[in-house]
């Protein structure tokens, strides 16, 4: 089959790779009916992670093709979703909820999505099925569920969004936006995006933002006091990943604050001091998207949040290297490969 | 009258520093009964935060000797408790329960309670009155609720201690030991005290410690995971405030897990990537008390925890700089200054 690899920073190219095939009992094949470009290959693409030859993607949904041996819970034919993170769901960490620190987890994005087939490890783990086939229009929004959505959802719940709460998002990228969509959809009562792109700024205004703040850095955490009686929200989501970022969250957070970080801070480093007089909660990481996903995936079967459109590019797989270059550019929020 | 000051570090010093007056109507003035060393004096006594001239102490227990004009919930004559911070108890942080960051709070440490005389600013937010006169022996329980029993408290629910489950506790000084006390109270089933000195492993012990670990860095994080089935604890106390012990503390946490953080953070930077893959909650800084005390002057008063067994040196105020020494020698856990 012919995959995406990327050869060195900003060197990207779809080529034979060769198929994958069942190699463990507990594996499936799946194949890929759409799969995406995420914000985060944009750190190898951008020279700031090393990359050498590596098979890219870890977003996925598809159809099952072949199961393993020990695969119980889905079958030939089955549609499926699931996480970047392949997880057995049964370990004293999965059952805690932190599926993406599973003892037996699998990094999807080693084995590379961004193909017609993928072998997905530990699968009755890892795999939720549709209730059916979903239909067309759905597919964007299920591709979604298998990161975007679900690390947005995990930031929103882990910086506390809650009825009658009052939420600032930091980061317009798609995980920020469906962080939004998520407090919303969590029940609160006003969602402050942090943005200046005017067409991310529109979309953040679709996916429930009541305010939007075009300040960074000092100014943005000045606005944001502003638009809290002087106090800082209590529920802030980090969805970048630098210190400015990381930095600007934290003092955008009052005393008691929760902080729910899902950018992979590169290069962070947090002054412990501050941090301390702070007096904010600070949690998050690679989010545990499977803990979600069976409630993200009836949400969008009974079409009652619609994260699909988040992808504002579609190409096919073969044209990936135009995808890669329009998200360098932040010529596109996201891109759907259909395969 | 006579108080003790620090001139520079090392050098205290009890000498006339005036009498301390009601200056704003939401004042008191209080007799102290005791007072206290507290381990982060110990920073400027090692030179380690900048001190020049400064009136010391930040812990007290005491009779009201005087109320200003609006006091309303204390009167002349009532025993009483105060946090370390002194706060309304009305401002939307403090009502979320988070005291210590009261938007009008007053450091009592820039009062200085080593004194027979304080001045205690926001008296009925800050002060508690005891159900009468406290019997003599319950004075210094009394006195640790005012910061270390508080801040120990804090920190054992900040870590997600709670019925059932596996509490580590990194730092064996006044704070940690009575942490290990409150984990056990939450319902702990396990309590993991980090410590190598013997005096204070016997403590740990009485306190409720039901493993003593004496390994300390990496190898204090592999026994913690032995005695974990590899994972790290769920709920991890860190009251020491170093870039060892922090990392100590975050590394013995399972994903998932929380850290609850109480030692002022000197020196420490917490590197982004690996706080990001560790997956943990953080939460700590310094720790409002006040949120606390009905409940724990209720437990001491009832006689249900002894926290006073902290203080194993007692000193007449007079000989405040023997104190000082003993403590940064670690010869004394806690001493208690009588006034």
């Amino acid at each position: 089959m012919r995959g995406v690899v990327m050869h060195a920073p900003g060197d990207v190219r779809v080529e034979e790779r060769g198929d994958p095939a069942i190699l463990e009992p507990t594996d499936a094949l799946i194949r890929v009916s759409a799969t995406t470009i995420c914000g985060s290959d944009l750190w190898p693409y951008r020279g700031v992670e090393e990359v050498h030859d590596a098979p890219m993607g870890h977003e996925y949904v598809g159809v099952v093709e072949e199961v393993g041996a020990d695969v119980r819970t889905v079958k030939v034919g089955d549609f499926v979703v699931g996480s970047f993170w392949a997880s057995d769901n049964t370990c004293e960490i999965c059952r805690a909820g932190y599926q993406s620190h599973c003892v037996r987890r699998v990094p999807m994005g080693s084995l590379g999505t961004q193909a017609p087939l993928a072998r997905v490890p530990l699968a009755d783990g890892t795999l939720v099925a549709t209730p059916g086939m979903p239909d067309e229009d759905l597919i964007p929004s299920l591709l979604a569920a298998s990161d975007v959505l679900g690390t947005g959802w995990f930031a929103a719940e882990a910086a506390g969004a809650g009825p009658g709460r009052t939420v600032v998002v930091v980061g317009d990228g798609a995980v920020g936006l469906l962080a939004i969509l998520a407090a919303g959809r969590l029940g609160a009562q006003r969602v402050i995006a942090m943005s200046r792109h005017a067409d991310r700024r529109a979309l953040a205004r679709t996916f429930g933002a009541t305010d939007v703040v075009g300040e960074r850095g000092d100014e943005g955490v000045a606005r944001v006091k502003e638009l809290t009686d002087g106090l800082g929200a209590p529920c802030v989501v980090e969805a970048v990943g630098t210190q400015e970022s990381m930095m600007q969250a934290i003092r955008s957070t009052r005393p008691g604050g929760h902080v729910g970080y899902v950018g992979v801070g590169h290069g962070v480093s947090l002054p412990g001091m501050e941090l301390f007089f702070s007096g904010v909660h600070l949690h998050g990481g690679p989010a545990p998207v499977r803990r979600f996903l069976p409630d993200l995936i009836r949400l969008i079967w009974d079409r009652e949040i619609d994260p699909g459109t988040v992808f504002d590019l579609t190409l096919p797989l073969e044209r990936a290297a135009e995808g890669y270059r329009a998200m360098d550019e932040r010529r596109a929020v996201k891109v759907l490969l259909t395969v």
